[in-house]
């Protein structure tokens, strides 16, 4: 992006510069406080202010202090339990540093994300900490000012003009299912919400694909599906070979809807057919106790994500550009 | 409290009309726009200001449309779904209404809740849904401007002087232990988060009691846990008598930890024992789909405190001080 094709706005340094006096005095003007100021003083700071067509807002206001305090994370969908970690490990920092974490939902819905960030611009949030819904941000990015510290998590953008904090999805993946190849599983059925939508789970399906190219896969939406169909769908495939099998899933909600099911139905009770997938909170491994599971660190990926932005803020410079937190496989 | 022992500051409407102008006016002489306004004008507006010691803030400037159009939700947990769902609820009607929700996670620490109030309050947050951890709120109603449009969900207060949105938890307890009753069972062991810390918990645990009275109770502390030790406790508890039964979970939590153990175990494939309990997501369900559970209507709960909140802002009157949204058991 260019950084000159940003009309800059003037600030209340300018302002400052312009009329000859110091930011304070630009400070006590716009406050209302003219007890200790001239009516020369006051002048040059009003023709100042008309000159630039400057337009103090909070943000100016905040510039004696230099920060509002705020920091906006703001994640792809509250209700996963990724995302509500990674806020608290990035509050947990933030607040251990003087600033306050605010949470704002995109509820998966780009339109609510742009929304969001306008939001966060207006009330002048020091900075950002983002899980964008799609790979193609970049509409987003003209909404962001090229001055917000900002850092992206949990999705790899090819060009990105801030520090990203990522799992090593393709490596994860790739590793456990080398683990079960070894074992003999030569087939995969993959459980997934929408492959192409997110980096995320592009990067997962390529890990596995890149070790078992004999691979299905069962794509359900997020938002509306039939489970029994979804259900039956997965037993016909299983049905479709005596191959051993490896249920994939992309995501711990699809054990947890399924995987039930087959434990009820006895159809995981051999070795035959192994489950393994992304889990999170620990609720895939108490339904399949004998099953290993992919699990993330998004407690630790928010912290690193408010430790890359505290040192946008004490504008100390950042060494990785891409900061990778590896996923256990246990 | 005291209305009246609120200093009141003064506001762009007490300066608009000292200086004999309008608040539109004033917005322009505080944004730096002198050119629409001649020096006579401008000289009056600076004295009404120094005169009123008036301080202009985000708050004042918002004057103009009367708002600054942001909601806090504040939640004891986001890691609790019913927490969440509770703020898509709500911000599925305010962003309908033109407002932006804001989801404040006090993470059960009753600090940073006193220290989220005090920011919603700084940065003139139009409104509050608040969710408090404690049954005791004194101290932090103190800390909320009584003029802030508020509504408290999901913990009985014997005293507020806002709305509160409720679910039934004494009747929805009641009514379940009374079908088990019907039933044959005559023993409950309850499984619970340390009951008396919140209204949520204690009525839940009376409702059980006021139908069966030979209850045990397994208080579970949710920082810190061992496993296996909870676990052998309810084991013994079930062995320790041949009476019916039922295995009673306050918090769908303890239902995801234990069921899948006493599934493994082969304890509840009888008629001798049957579990129940809170469950707002299908997790619960889908392990063990021959159970009833109780599920609350968090998006609903959030969108009817939405509501209430609405109507305060548009200062219409509220008929109900508190609102019960029935849980359901199915």
């Amino acid at each position: 992006m260019d950084n000159e094709r940003r009309k800059r706005k003037a600030n209340m340094k300018d302002v400052a510069q312009l009329a000859g006096v110091s930011i304070t005095t630009v400070s006590r003007f716009l406050n209302g406080n003219f007890k200790k100021m001239s009516s020369e003083t006051a002048d040059k700071i009003k023709n100042a202010i008309e000159k630039l067509n400057y337009i103090p807002n909070a943000a100016a206001r905040q510039m004696v202090t230099n920060s509002s305090n705020l920091i906006a994370v703001i994640v792809s969908n509250i209700d996963d339990y990724f995302s509500t970690e990674l806020f608290k490990g990035a509050s947990s920092i933030l607040e251990a540093n003087g600033y306050m974490a605010v949470l704002f939902d995109s509820n998966t819905n780009p339109d609510r994300e742009r929304e969001i960030i306008k939001t966060t611009s207006t009330y002048n949030f020091d900075g950002l900490i983002f899980q964008p819904n799609l790979n193609d941000v970049s509409h987003i990015f003209t909404e962001i000012a090229v001055d917000t510290p900002t850092v992206i998590v949990d999705r790899n953008l090819d060009t990105s003009m801030w520090p990203q904090v990522l799992t090593d999805n393709f490596a994860s993946a790739q590793k456990a299912t080398q683990i079960f190849k070894n074992e003999g599983y030569s087939r995969v059925i993959i459980l997934s919400s929408p492959v192409d939508s997110t980096s995320t789970r592009r990067d997962r399906f390529l890990g596995i694909k890149s070790v078992i190219s004999n691979v299905e896969i069962i794509e359900i939406p997020d938002d509306s599906y039939n489970k029994k169909k979804v259900y039956q769908h997965l037993k016909n495939l299983l049905a479709d070979s005596t191959d051993r099998t490896l249920i994939f899933s992309l995501k711990e909600r699809w054990l947890l809807e399924f995987v039930p099911m087959l434990i009820f139905d006895g159809l995981i009770d051999n070795d035959r057919i192994a489950i393994t997938g992304f889990a999170d909170t620990n609720t895939a491994r108490a339904i399949s106790p004998n099953s290993k599971f992919i699990t993330q660190s998004p407690f630790l990926m928010g912290s690193v994500s408010a430790e890359m932005l505290l040192k946008q803020l004490h504008n100390e410079p950042i060494e990785t550009q891409k900061f990778v937190v590896p996923a256990k496989f246990l």
